[in-house]
């Protein structure tokens, strides 16, 4: 199955940010996290993994190593490998966000 | 620079369609590709690596293997390495389509 519509890959779960995969391989992740408001994804990096969030609904305050910005939908962040970076839905609607991976992790 | 704005890196060109890099490690490549209409990127695969599109703008007629479809906004296709894959814009806007390639080319 290699066609995907984003949206039936949302959803939320009341203690935690949600997260879905569209596709997977070794080389990349390619998934969503979806915040409700008032969640967040706490600061954290990867070591040997590049990343990227783009913004597909709401939005969300991102930080990445010293920088922080509000980012809305079309709003990409890159978080290097080893770059401390996290997101916090401080909106009241839903944020969506396109993450990709790579490696994929785990 | 760590956060962008896609609409910053679109464009078009009247030979060929139009590529631009959002950002760029060893492990991934995250770019656009912009086809106005009647413009085509032709059928190709690459040996090593695995690509997503992910449409953001226009709708396109998307191929990988056997399978094609066509996509529009929130849409993404997966060609993993070695599946041919290719696109042609057969609508009467511009296509725009944000493409990760892992790892990057070149």
């Amino acid at each position: 199955m290699n066609f995907k519509d984003y949206r039936d890959f949302t959803g939320s779960s009341p203690e935690k940010f949600f997260k879905s995969s569209l596709f997977r391989s070794e080389n990349l992740l390619l998934g969503l996290n979806c915040l409700e408001p008032g969640q967040s994804q706490p600061e954290h990096g990867h070591t040997s993994q590049d990343k990227f969030y783009f913004v597909l609904e709401g939005q969300g305050e991102f930080s990445v190593g010293e920088e922080s910005r509000t980012l809305g939908p079309g709003l990409a962040a890159w978080a290097p490998a080893g770059l401390p970076h996290g997101v916090r839905n401080e909106g009241d609607q839903r944020l969506v966000i396109l993450v990709g991976i790579a490696p994929a992790p785990g």
